[in-house]
């Protein structure tokens, strides 16, 4: 009965049991660059859509190991080889492939850090392998795509990842979402690799159909909400109204750990040359973005006041999307009419004006595709088999937010109650 | 077709669609002080042993608005006289029943103004009724029992309330626990009202024993789970610490709106004097807390970086049930333990050594009883039929907590590696 | 109180609760044409395939009927009038569109009666309006598209039907195949009414293509499965058979009350004209399918004999998909290898070799199509929205089906280990 | 890649997919013998009060088999040494265990042969391994409790058997009655052996509890409903009936295959002196009994032709529960009553009046207990436990089912219409 100890297991409200087996991957959880993610929401500012989104970027890191682990039984009972060090690699890939995650969003930690998340998820490996001792190495061979058996790579970033598999079924289930859902257990099960390459049993390409069409329909209900595009735009202004600030000396309260690095300009050089500057970054998550709003909400310069205070007491950007971008007359009436509005700020009227575009499209076959294995043994790109309704039709659409028609600017002197009686 | 627009959906996990009419309900959730419950975790650190346990304060408040919402439907078409201003304001108490909650839990805002939440609730009901003119005063006579048609009350808070009902769902849901789920829906269904009281239809007898069992394993499952005591008590031992160097006059750093708390000594009658008191309280959400720890966690002061920082990292003290307390002698050599592995520290180690005790029943025949209503017309305390197969055994059980055997304290000057290497 | 008991409560695997207020349709199901439906799988033979598919015409009828009283109570709400007796009647008409649905399939009930189902259900709903005294004439003119509201025909047979509704998602549900739920609950809430059209309100855009692309999944994964297909053709050649014994005057056994129109040419002035023709026809149900298949795998006849048991035994065709309908060279040498097989049946092995093919399309934009009301008050049908990604491709896919390699014909002689043994 | 055509996928509504290896197992499933549990439901006449519960022994059996390949899974990973031999074994077990049941019921089958069900799935077992040529050798000496790992037998048949887990679940799904789901996926990760006993480890206690409950609710609200008690008992009552009538020489028509059994006496010694017996009643199932009742719904015999019909007509006795049994003065004022309405059958109304008892426990300390290893090591019986809150309180119900006041008796000569005119 000795294996009894030797498993922890996670409740998950999507998966039900997770069981991540005591040693590196479980010494990993514990460590605190990866606790900080439970201080990280996964999807940012969505829950001001949908209130339930708060999960956090550790449960979807557990969740994704939970899906490779099974993808690898799946894989090694159809015959793959796949050694057992190959497997310990592949689940710590997956396991931190997000840990270099800043606060809030993807948009935010360009703002904060300028560097992709993916390179920062990179140096949080090096760092760790340090720690562990060099028992990261073949994980971080597979994340990087350098191993020989690229199926493995593929299982961590690709068409059909454990990466996506999970944030798509986990997205969907707390922004209650339900077109997002996906049969993750399925497509799971009709995996298999041909020639060194993830590939999908004929079987299950109506599951693949269901999943990319998830996929899209998640993009345009939670991902690309025209209010969620709105809130993240306001934070971005703010945080670059904050760095403005700073660069000028003014003094604005908020998280240290923010104010450190809205006062430098860095790149992914910099965080390989000093090795403090990740420590400083690891302390960083949501908290310091609330806490600074926060405090920004009552600061003496007008618009961060305004743009912080708007997001904390959630009085929201209107946002407007359309198939065309909107007309210079509609930008010049639209300033036009705001000017009247915020006369005090007249002059940074333009930075309340945000425009800008999403696209997507269901299914790209631009970028390598997902194959189909048929039972007659031919391996077909998806887009090439007879049962494919699936179309590559890339749909644009342009966003124009700014301030609804509120006739006050906050001030930090007047109560709730007097702002609202104005 | 001009209802369209008349009603707000929201999404929930739980629930799925869950609509909400524009107008006062709706003004009521727009307000920042509704807003702020989003900000406040509904189980407080319980995400510290389920991670999925994230939801908050303000869904579980739309959850039970969503439930009341369907009960009044359910008793208006089963003949129960409810009219449209009775069931806004039961609509209205629930939305706001725990609108004073604090941040965390129970027990810290307890340590932090010292006043029932509750009584907080009552105060900001008042409060928004000035603002809204009086249109809360039915809402605030049901919610404090002095409206005559009592059921209301008890759909607010009694037995079988909207609160306990969307708790006990929602907390099952996203801790995973699905022993906890209840079927909610049945016994909304089998609600009825005789004698202007809320009984049970006979049918729906199976779906109450089911809720209280429930109940019970939600309790010792999750509610009263050891490792989630081990966290909350460390959080409040690390509040009584920082009230303890603030009245020292020790500069300690977090949030201010934490800070101004700790300065003072609070009962409701501060609060009904000092109206400023309740808009400085209304400030406060676990963001203060969370930047807060992990500002003390460099703090010079030993005993409360160590506190905040094995919270911030996870380093749970370790905690034991059993159902006898500990012995004299356990923490007596506890305590020498204790006091080898952290000398620096010997005259507060008492402070780190915590028991108490907790108690659980599945279901109580003291207090006010569930009421079954017999097909033969008979109502019936559910203790008293024939069906009923749950007992009222109580079960105690004593908590014991303690730091884990880790051989530094940390400093701010370490990195994480440099610790963990000690 | 009274209200209580005006209503019947059935449990429903898919919905949970289903309620239905006593009165005409309770009535009504209480009836033996509508309690035969208790016999009839909703599936015919699809368990073959999914065996949790066994669920009944009875449950989607009852189902259909849920969701059209939710429909009912959304459009009110929305303020389309719905006068009382229009709602009892266009729910009576859900309730009994299928009630003309003979055994198994709707390819059988042609085979035995040769008539389409739909003018069987109206013949049935005149019946029962004569017993009811009239109390059905506004339903059967809803049901025949004769009532000026023409929104209430659309709920019943339109592109968002009711029963469509239901279908899907309990045959989603019961066949397990998970690709194929919709989100009917978000489709029902939004639906609207603008100049007597059945609309989808623009936010409900993304379910209503979810609901497209899960019917197209549904199709192919269930309803024209290749092997549920061969079992049908093997049912009709089965039922071809026992019409051209029965016509040859040869004894062949089982049900009577199938006998009896296997004897018959019948059209509907048939059952215009004699009424008892409708009674008898009222006595069929899988029930005598089943029995007759039971009798007929021990008949004399080898052809007979061997269809009946295969299906008995599940010893089913082979069943080929393709994008071509076969050539006449493959159908010769099948043909040739099934002579050597079967040399006592070398005359009759033409019946045993079937082909035809089967075609679906996600949506057709020739047929009436969904039609969306765009917030800006327009309405548009669905395919000339800027979200829409679904195509109108068409897929068309031939059949083949055919004995598989086993070396006997069933006698009755035999017991099966002899059979097995040959 | 050459595993991917070794297993056969089921879909199962209740566990996804179902996936069983290509050997024995599934040439079992294929053969007759299993194939005619398809045409037997689980539940017998249950779905004539939850029509969704039509869930066949077949679905069940595969359930179970799937449970059980879990299970091994869980042991064999905490270190249970089970052979690949005793694997087989024990899944062969599971999928026959009910292969010896009748059509309908328990009772039913009772009724028929008066063999009990576990009997003839032995003797099914034994002609299995006969044809198998001994392969079931090791999977009959399991079912026989023979076999000296005494845990693989109470996975069969035990407290926490697959049978128990899987039915309890899937009858569950398929009423709709939701109070019965269980946590089966939790328990069986809990389950480990120790001395040879299954036994759970302490953090499954509260799923064990919650299992104990939601099983006695199962047993209330569904297996000893008293509308399917009385719906049984009717059938009881119809088959002794015919067994009466064929006694006598009176041709009643119906199922050849039915009355076959009803002219004889069996017990299990004839069947293992006759092996065509089995033969015989291996062509049994559901659809004989229907097709016999809808044949003696018009048999000459009065009291045949009322229960048939009623049964077929879903014109069910009323039936009433009670703590006591009825009074002798109740049943004779009843039976007065009844003689009133119909006359023609008085000599034979004592047949129709019927009473008996039901009884059930949550949980029995009398027969071999759920035994839990604690942490410490001990193994205890539950009921010792610290945190047991289910109590073994037996609950006895008696009921009296009789003939609902109609003032007819059914006749063949009738059209439907004319006996509701009546």
């Amino acid at each position: 009965m000795e294996g009894k100890t030797k498993r922890k297991i996670f409740n998950d409200p999507v998966y039900g049991f997770v069981e991540v087996p005591y040693g590196i991957l479980y010494d990993l959880i514990e460590h605190p660059y990866f606790q900080r993610l439970r201080r990280i929401r996964q999807l940012g500012l969505t829950d001001i859509v949908y209130p339930g989104a708060i999960h956090t970027r550790f449960s979807h890191a557990i969740g994704a190991l939970h899906l490779m682990t099974q993808a690898i039984e799946v894989l090694t009972n159809k015959g793959v080889s796949i050694l057992p060090q190959e497997a310990e690699g592949v689940k710590i890939a997956i396991l931190l492939h997000d840990i270099g995650h800043g606060p809030i969003s993807h948009a935010l930690e360009h703002k904060i850090v300028n560097v992709h998340h993916e390179s920062l998820s990179h140096l949080f490996m090096e760092a760790l392998n340090k720690e562990f001792e060099g028992r990261l190495n073949l994980a971080i061979r597979i994340f990087n795509n350098e191993y020989p058996k690229k199926f493995l790579h593929q299982l961590v970033s690709g068409q059909l990842d454990m990466d996506r598999m999970d944030y798509l079924n986990r997205d969907s289930f707390f922004t209650g979402v339900s077109e997002g859902v996906i049969g993750y257990h399925r497509i799971i099960k009709m995996l298999t690799v041909i020639d060194n390459q993830l590939v999908v049993e004929e079987k299950g390409i109506y599951s693949i159909e269901k999943f990319l069409i998830a996929r899209r329909l998640m993009y345009w209900q939670a991902y690309l909400h025209k209010t969620v595009l709105a809130a993240e735009q306001m934070l971005i202004r703010t945080i670059d109204r904050a760095r403005f600030l700073v660069a000028k000396g003014v003094q604005i309260g908020g998280s240290e750990r923010i104010l450190g690095f809205l006062n430098k300009k860095l790149d992914v050089s910099d965080f390989r040359e000093d090795n403090l500057l990740l420590t400083e970054y690891a302390k960083l998550d949501d908290t310091d973005i609330w806490y600074s709003l926060k405090e920004w909400e009552n600061c003496s310069d007008a618009i961060l006041s305004f743009l912080a205070g708007s997001l904390v007491r959630r009085n929201l950007f209107k946002s407007v999307l359309s198939s065309e971008p909107p007309s210079a007359a509609t930008l010049k009436s639209l300033k036009n009419r705001l000017i009247l509005q915020y006369p005090s700020i007249e002059n940074e009227i333009d930075d309340l004006i945000i425009t800008g575009k999403e696209t997507n499209s269901a299914y790209s076959t631009s970028k390598a595709e997902i194959q189909i294995a048929l039972k007659s043994g031919e391996v077909l790109p998806m887009s090439e088999t007879i049962d494919t309704g699936v179309t590559a039709k890339i749909i644009t659409k342009y966003y124009l937010c700014y301030p609804k028609n509120k006739k006050y600017i906050y001030t930090s002197k007047e109560t709730p109650k007097e702002r609202d009686q104005k």
